[in-house]
């Protein structure tokens, strides 16, 4: 998988480019919208790639391991035919899930042993069957099992985290490696860099992943409760020590306001929960800043929910249509806001990666800064 | 408001026609999906018109009325501009949802007090305060309070419920031809009529409305518990009675089978939740008859809702896909869903149309009643 560089900001980390996927162009720094169940909540897949440009989404491997299940998804032509989605998927290991949705989880060096959140069955995820359900699945960059220990944490503990990450990490490596001889597939596996907040693990795993030569490398173990400044801080340092000619994907950030500091500090692709999740339970993100729909300021209000934005429900709807629906408990609030708020994320990023393009992101980032959201 | 008819059945009472109103043509018959509290539940207005191509749909003001209130809908441009929805709706009067979801309802001389379903708060429906809501709301169409019985009931009760319907009829009628000289409202209001199952009470009922002469009438008191053999009967002999250049209108009828059976007793005019509702509750409308998704035959089922649909769903995406997220309870199920039957209901109007204005309607009914749905 080819990542191709095609700006440096001279002032900070940041890069723009191109990641070649069996799915199309992937332009970053980009914001990867969520899917969990083969569905971004309440947006039709014509919408995602023609209203929104989406050009790469992520779908739940825990979830579509248990429901409705990777062979019965091959059998239907893989994941981007069974949801209709021609363009870039990028699955996650399902081990984040396993710790924090099923039961009676218990990690060995095996791998990690659990029951369903649906029906308790018991299921073993290892570092080759995880890959193994990913290749199924036909995702174009899968994610190799990690284990992502809690904040805060004793350096002891996560020091043995991050180093059953890293055998994990070959392990689930080498079966791919040899699954890539024996199938011709064009999927990448990521590795994670772990470590917690502790920079010489996080610089260990660093260099311990990066032997394996990668398509591209993720920096797991943030947004765990960690203080913002030092999730940044730790992505800072874990990018700088990543190989500069591959991808850096930050998993599970961040808020609309850091996304230009993540960029800033050399990360290339971004994914999180909070624009759509946020939309649904009435948060709009805006150029004007949070708009609590629910609000009463916002009952005869015949403005759109963001002046400055230009998506299907901007052009359409006002605050006060919005908010009559969040009321009224209409699902269609839930779509039209969750429309908005990708767009906002991923408008924000192109205009970041623009502005990367034309030199100017220094001043695109003191712009978005002086926005001042919450 | 200008009833154009272009053809007409040589062997049913079967019409095809224009009604030109103030948001724009709506061929008949038409079947109107519902809109209840400004939003046909799960799908975008632009895919309402672009996509399904409806041309009027139905909103409630008893819902309306309650939340977000017709002066707040004024002061954001009316119903059309706060829905953003700029083709025909019809409002009913609020007097049914009065029955079936408020409390504590009284039924007088003056009209109907209620509580709210909301919050309690007691208000009074009259003859011309429905009037005047549905004036300020805007809609195109707007109905007369009237009383639907129950069903079954007493001959001496249907008659007193059809005379008090007669006389909130005239009443609201005379309100509103002086509001329409006061103001020039190009809006139209459709008188009920009622009677039961009994010929006599409809003939009677038919009669005194006619001579309101009103730019449509409605046939209400339907689908209320009667058997369908009666429902039909009944309401071909009610349009058989109306005016025969002037809009009749069904409410709350049908079944997809039932399509064609009340156009060819002389309807012009349909609406129901039914292909809404259903959608949401996992029944898909097909030319091969229900489906059922969460049935465990659809789990592997590439093929789409209906292949003989042209719908967004059916050309995206597989029963599989549609039974994976309906199991997963996925809101994305609902509007794809909904897509599809409201789909299948406006294009078996349209088919019915096209075969009244082309001189085969007897051979396309006999075609639709040989698909045998259920």
């Amino acid at each position: 998988m080819r990542f191709e560089i095609q700006a440096e900001c001279p002032v900070t980390g940041a890069r723009a480019g191109v990641l070649h996927t069996p799915h199309g162009p992937v332009e970053t720094p980009v914001f990867m919208p969520v899917g969990t169940q083969a569905t971004v909540k309440g947006v039709l897949q014509r919408d995602l790639a023609e209203e929104l440009g989406a050009q790469i989404i992520l779908a739940n491997t825990y979830h579509l391991f248990l429901r409705p299940g990777p062979e019965l998804i091959r059998g239907l032509g893989g994941l981007h035919r069974f949801m209709a989605w021609d363009r870039a998927i990028l699955t996650d290991s399902g081990g984040f899930q396993v710790f924090s949705l099923s039961d009676l989880r218990r990690i060995g060096e095996e791998g990690v042993l659990f029951r369903s959140h649906l029906n308790g069955d018991p299921h073993l995820f290892t570092p080759a069957s995880t890959v193994d359900v990913q290749l199924t699945l036909g995702s174009d960059i899968m994610m190799a099992l990690d284990e992502c220990p809690p904040w805060p944490v004793d350096e002891a503990v996560a020091a043995e985290a991050m180093r059953r990450t890293v055998r994990w990490a070959n392990t689930g490596y080498a079966h791919y490696l040899r699954r890539r001889e024996e199938t011709g597939s064009a999927q990448a596996l990521f590795p994670i860099v772990q470590g917690s907040m502790f920079p010489s693990l996080r610089a260990e795993c660093a260099a311990r992943l990066g032997e394996l030569d990668a398509d591209g490398y993720a920096i797991g173990g943030l947004s765990v409760g960690e203080p913002r400044g030092t999730s940044l801080e730790i992505a800072a340092f874990t990018a700088a020590l990543l190989p500069r000619d591959r991808p850096r994907y930050a998993m599970g950030v961040g808020m609309p306001e850091e996304l230009p500091e993540y960029v800033a500090r050399g990360v290339d692709m971004m994914d999180c929960v909070l624009p759509s999740r946020d939309a649904r339970n009435g948060r709009l993100f805006t150029s004007e800043g949070r708009v609590i729909i629910k609000q009463a300021r916002y009952r005869d209000d015949s403005g759109p929910p963001d002046p400055a934005c230009d998506c299907y429900t901007c052009r359409t709807h006002s605050r006060a249509y919005l908010r009559h629906l969040f009321q009224a408990g209409e699902m269609l609030y839930s779509t039209l806001a969750t429309i908005h708020n990708i767009k906002y994320y991923l408008d924000t990023m192109r205009r970041i990666r623009q502005s990367i393009l034309s030199g100017d992101f220094a001043s695109c980032m003191d712009a978005m800064r002086s926005v001042g959201l919450e």
